[in-house]
């Protein structure tokens, strides 16, 4: 029930979804007043949902600790549940960010080792795509939550991105060692001394992200969201200025109309859609959120996101890599203590 | 000296910049065995420049705190003195970014009230161009020093873009009040409810810096030199990816070749070198900071900066503008004590 246009766009994502995945089943959980009429429009959707009736929605503007202590009937909430309970595999939202990931933390938990998740996310980069975390879960970071993100970065990277040894980077305003914050330096300085096995490339800038440097790049939660947004309104900029330009004159028009598949083909791969869907590492469970004002395309990349996670068992290869690589990691620690 | 094709860039960038602006004479500070010979190639150069011979050169990788100590014959210092002893009426360096801050702060001094200076600069945005400062002069940004930039920022606005009433706002991961970190939180506090004659429009999030929602950005060091670079990095992936796909077939290279003159629009549009030029504001005296990777035009922008400043004589409107406006906001904090 979450998001601009909810429950349609949700509805008419798992229809473009069936095509990519005919295999999955859905529980909707929402106003069955809404979504049993919905359902009757797509029948290919009806044939793979049920619909749990839920009284509440969180709406976008409730604080996250006031929808995790009255929104326990909420659509939101028993979705989470579902997935503690073992009923889905998996919960998608495209509603309140804060209060998806207020939930998650309580009712899943968080993986053994893992004090805070994150929210990670893919990126396009002139070498493919990188991801980037945290995008906005934790405003404030210490050097410890960017180490674990860091760990849990790299670990994503090699089970789902199927990298051998992807690399890892602090995202930094210089890539001289002097520069930064406090916590971006005492993270720097463990991720180089411990004996963890990954392979750390230190600090990159802004510009690295497009550029696509490396494979993970770890921030605070509150660069990060401005990182992310950052590139969404350059890229709406960017694609405002060049239509601009093809329409200014009929010559432009006819240039831009012979050039079209090969435009086509340079906005599918800028499209935002094709990067809809946040992932929150570090819970145990799958948890993806869809950005609110997407469309049933973006939606169905939200699909895809959970369906990658859990395939690839996402949250066991958390679980063992992180247990296997933090062992060095406290080991190294308590050495230096 | 600064740079990474310094003086030559330099000289090149003059050589431009005398088509717009044929009535200002240059100071140069260097080594007199690289420039002498140098000028002799550009004899328009040659009769607008004084060279101002010296010894040393401050490094990119020197920290501030050293070349602040033992960097006092070098080119850098040398300029920023002329500007304190009234030889110069501003100082344009492509040098150590770091350096140029520290050593300007302690020859120029800061503006009365202003306890820290700011790096602003210029941004594409789909209205024309915003503000956005700062961007990177202080990692670590208090509420104070929020509030600050906010009132440089709106007399920067006003008087050098000549607009009446700009828009001011303050990056964050949220427009709802209770987003963000304590600082921005504080800050938001002080703008909203202290009588200064600002038109502040609360927070703003990282897509509103393309879409040009406001005139004035204000955000802390770290982060604002994180979402500039992000610009750029975003700016260069788009280039590149439109540039694959207009190459990828003749049909498409066609319709490139029709489509040229507004291509080229659009690229001058995106241009990075046409926002080259970082304000140094808050300083008793004028200091751009040109990218230390331009070629000659970006350093010609540079020098229209500067220019630009000189001759809206920002630095008085800033001292008059900020003493008016502070003084409504000491009235309303001491109230408010």
């Amino acid at each position: 029930m979450g998001g601009d246009s909810a429950p349609r766009v949700v509805v008419e994502g798992i229809d473009l979804a069936l095509d990519r995945h005919p295999d999955i089943d859905y529980l909707l959980f929402g106003d069955e007043e809404q979504l049993i009429p919905l359902l009757k429009q797509f029948p290919r959707v009806k044939a793979v949902c049920r619909v749990r009736h839920a009284d509440d929605v969180v709406t976008n503007t409730e604080r996250p600790s006031i929808a995790l202590r009255s929104g326990r009937n909420s659509s939101m909430r028993l979705a989470i549940d579902a997935v503690a309970e073992g009923d889905a595999a998996g919960v998608i939202s495209a509603g309140n960010t804060g209060a998806l990931m207020a939930m998650a933390k309580f009712v899943l938990k968080t993986l053994p080792g893992i004090d805070r998740p994150a929210i990670a996310s893919y990126l396009p980069t002139q070498r493919g795509r990188s991801v980037m975390l945290d995008l906005g879960a934790n405003v404030d970071c210490d050097a410890d939550n960017l180490v674990q993100f860091a760990v849990m970065g790299e670990v994503f990277a090699r089970n789902v991105l199927g990298l051998e040894q992807p690399s890892v980077a602090i995202l930094n305003i210089g890539a001289e060692d002097l520069k930064g914050n406090q916590f971006v330096k005492e993270a720097f300085t463990t991720l180089q001394e411990s004996d963890l096995p990954i392979k750390f490339d230190g600090f990159v800038e802004g510009d690295d992200i497009g550029a696509g440097t490396v494979d993970v790049i770890v921030t605070d939660g509150f660069t990060g969201n401005i990182a992310l947004k950052t590139v969404e309104g350059t890229a709406n900029l960017f694609s405002h200025l060049l239509k601009q330009a093809l329409m200014s004159s009929p010559i432009s028009r006819l240039g831009a109309l012979i050039a079209r598949p090969a435009l086509n083909v340079f906005r599918m791969r800028m499209d935002p859609r094709r990067y809809n869907g946040a992932m929150f590492l570090g819970l145990n469970g799958v948890c993806v959120k869809s950005h609110g004002g997407t469309d049933a395309f973006g939606f169905a990349n939200a699909i895809n996101v959970a369906e990658e996670m859990i395939t690839n068992k996402l949250n066991n290869g958390i679980k063992e890599d992180y247990n296997r690589i933090t062992k060095s990691y406290s080991n190294s620690r308590s050495a230096a203590g």
